[in-house]
């Protein structure tokens, strides 16, 4: 069942940038390690995936408002949120190879001691009197701060006090404006805020091609609930029956496999333990599957007690098999009501709400956040859309018609027909994204449109100048059917809105009949 | 005919952040000046500008293709570009008054002569030996360099090697991208490249709100002429009898006012040297009018000699009247090739393109970039839709349904049809971005929805239970129609698609029939 997939990153890697998708950013200097650009192919399939994740996680729902943060703010965020300090690494370097550790953990290696909270000096003094060497024998070079957010100066003075950093997350924009968006949107508990937007890890190794960038886009939302209510989703009915592959913290710690189980087995047997986690799963899970990602290729997965982050409650990801292995898609943490406290401390504002049914102001916590990468989506569905045809050796990627850059194109099968096929494309441009394709033989330009995913393709030729009609013909299947000019517009507003050929009017033709013209 | 805009900048900046449209960044904090976060109304106003846009200059053009570039990229870009060099100022400051001035400008005061080109010792020196002082008369500190890049580094070390820059606009990654987009997208001259995203300067004064922010969004495109062919654009017929406010170079230096005319006159008259140019400063006026800000707020300027860009060789800016004079939207430069002749030297790439008519590599010529904020657009799509209604006593903020962050409102009018309100709110958010308001007074909730611009409300009360009807109520004339349940989404289409209450079915309803079941 679960086919391996055979492509490599770098062979996606290679894909992409082949076909317009993603190009290494700045690369005729070289490019820059963890920065991309989106080509002229991928900013449409890039736009696609936002726009689907607002609509599905935002616009459709009552109980979720979207923002737009800036990417720096004010620093004391970062304070308060614990970034400037816990996200900071002390380093010391190899003095001959150059390499780059973490001093507390040689510190602690060699002095079987725990050394939390010790400054850079602190640290260098033990590593001197105690003449502690790198893991390969060599001196080490005095410590220095490594923290994985970039800084930089905002206002004419570098100084500590102009200090400011570019965002390592979209959260913390949300939690700052908490207050501000509750009371102006109105909303009741339980809620959600939701943002898309870029964040920037100065990640020491930048690696997997998008998996692991510097800037990356994140999807983000903080679902809140009341304090008293952590585990009362009112929605269960919907996704009760759903099946999630489950790969729980015990199985992991007793080498079990996963397991595969509804929502409902795995509340009733405690391995999710609380409704809104599993139901956040799921939503996150159906989003995938219903754009056309594999679902063989998803599990959930929790985190085993020393992975969680100091914040969290419980913390389950949902994973995706990527050729370099089971890895996270969307970290899902129970993250209490950690984030607002700590904003409440540092910013002495309350962001408590009112609770009109106990008359009592309440500090919500936030039980799920379905937080994912743009970048990490994107190449879960290129991969999973990626399909090598036998018949027609070459790659036909096999996108959902919502996520297709280009929806159709418009192929006349000779000169003569070109008038008649600029009309026909500029009556569909009005509704659909199209392209309009004349160079080349028909072969060539369906396998064009094949490789970067566009679901249909209408052929004009000389029987259309005289009947009217033209050929759709599918990506998937490359069947065709013969349509009247007249039907064509709601016939392809049926087959993107997921419907077939059985669904719309004309004739089914042997594919041989067309490519015959050529 | 022009009615002054009575509302200030602070007016808006003080309504934006009540309605929830924008708010100062980290506003728990005391925010960060130059910085703003969008609310859950800004949000979807801001998406919706971005998507009309990119509908408008992208997807709905067969010359043009989208990018979407990284915001930290190879520093090379920004060297190439000139920004490193030519972004940057040598600042020195006054001991007493902490006032900071641009050094060369102080010594070419004093000495009378040119200093270009000086670094910070050499003016240092002159400073010193010259005895020069503040304009205060204070002593001066030593130099420092302010480039307006946002800098960063780059990987664990804080070197100048590793030192990277938030890019100061869009335009570079289009450049830098040119050859790889040009050939993947199989684009043949004249052509486009666009890009909507974050860009950042380091402002020493940000100032009038939105207006100059020091993180902002842009929409930026550069056109590709043939170097032969940069006054041949082939769609002047679109535009020849376009009237645009005119204020020239020529007609600046004279003192005289602005002049109303066609295209036709502007370049017969040569006032406007290139078709090109003509031509997208007509698009860019067009698409805001076209979604509804007023054309008597916006005019073209040219540039004075003096004020021109190093690489320019005519620039034109469309300009808006805010409250605090006409003031740029976007400048609109002819480029020529000199960014891709930088590129070319600095990454010894080769950046031309083959011309098939005559044999022979070109490089291309930008002869006009349509590059504007998407901050400033949202500012001018408000000021122009905030309208005081003297009969309802509050603000209608009359955005074009295209804009409006939310399509349709659907009110109950009383708890006990709110199960039929709910069937109704059901079948539209499918259709359009909805909300579902029940609380309070009908006229307070056309009032919440007329300020955020929701351009229809469809109200469900007893007869709709017996009769499957409803009442829509338009947001600009507060006139209502009464319309079968059934034919409610078609309607509704049709009145979001600029139609109005005589293209749809139903009949038209006394205002006070309705006000009266409140």
């Amino acid at each position: 069942m679960n086919e391996p997939n055979t492509l490599t990153i770098e062979e996606m890697a290679s894909f992409c940038k082949k076909k317009g998708f993603v190009y290494p950013s700045g690369e005729i200097y070289g490019g820059l390690a963890g920065f991309f650009d989106y080509g002229h192919i991928g900013v449409e399939l890039k736009n696609n995936i936002k726009k689907e994740w607002w609509k599905a996680f935002v616009q459709s729902r009552e109980d979720v408002v979207g923002i737009d943060g800036s990417i720096i703010t004010n620093p004391k965020v970062w304070k308060a949120s614990g970034h400037v300090d816990c996200f900071e690494d002390i380093m010391v370097e190899d003095a001959v190879t150059k390499e780059r550790h973490r001093a507390d953990q040689l510190v602690e290696a060699k002095l079987k001691m725990a050394v939390d909270g010790l400054n850079a000096d602190q640290l260098w003094k033990l590593i001197h009197d105690h003449k502690i060497f790198s893991p390969k024998g060599n001196p080490l070079l005095p410590p220095k701060q490594f923290n994985l957010m970039f800084s930089t100066h905002v206002g004419p003075l570098e100084t500590e006090t102009s200090k400011a950093y570019l965002r390592p997350e979209t959260a913390q924009l949300i939690f700052a404006n908490f207050r501000l968006v509750a009371e102006h949107a109105r909303m009741k508990l339980p809620f959600g805020i939701a943002q898309i937007g870029r964040s920037f890890r100065n990640e020491i190794a930048p690696r997997d091609f998008l998996f692991r960038c510097r800037e990356f886009e994140q999807m983000e939302m903080e679902y809140f609930v009341h304090p008293d209510k952590t585990n009362e989703c009112p929605y269960m009915d919907e996704v009760l029956d759903y099946q999630l592959l489950i790969f729980s913290a015990v199985m992991q710690q007793q080498k079990k496999e996963p397991q595969e189980m509804t929502v409902k087995d795995a509340l009733q047997r405690h391995i999710i333990k609380t409704s809104w986690h599993a139901y956040w799963l799921v939503q996150s899970h159906q989003w995938f599957v219903k754009l056309g990602a594999k679902p063989e290729n998803f599990r959930v997965r929790q985190h085993l007690p020393d992975e969680k982050s100091h914040y969290a409650l419980d913390t389950w990801d949902l994973e995706y098999k990527f050729p370099f292995g089971w890895k996270e898609l969307q970290g899902m943490a129970n993250r209490t009501d950690f984030d607002l406290q700590q904003h409440m401390k540092h910013s002495t504002t309350d962001l408590s709400l009112f609770d009109d049914e106990t008359n009592k102001k309440v500090v919500p916590h936030v039980v799920a956040e379905p937080a994912q990468g743009v970048d990490r989506a994107f190449l879960v569905f290129l991969f999973d859309a990626y399909t090598y045809s036998k018949e027609r050796e070459y790659i036909v990627l096999k996108l959902h018609p919502k996520l297709a850059p280009v929806k159709v194109a418009v192929l006349p099968l000779v000169n003569k027909v070109n008038d008649k096929a600029r009309a026909v494309f500029n009556m569909l441009k009005a509704e659909f994204t199209c392209v309009f394709d004349k160079s080349g033989a028909i072969g060539r330009r369906y396998a064009r449109n094949d490789e970067i995913g566009t679901p249909y393709c209408v052929t004009i030729d000389f029987d259309s100048l005289d009947h009217n009609d033209v050929t759709i013909r599918e990506r998937d299947t490359a069947m065709q059917k013969r349509v009247r000019i007249a039907d064509l517009v709601p016939s392809l507003h049926t087959l993107l809105s997921s419907g077939s050929f059985k669904d719309i009017p004309g004739k089914m033709v042997q594919q041989s009949s067309t490519s015959s013209t050529v």
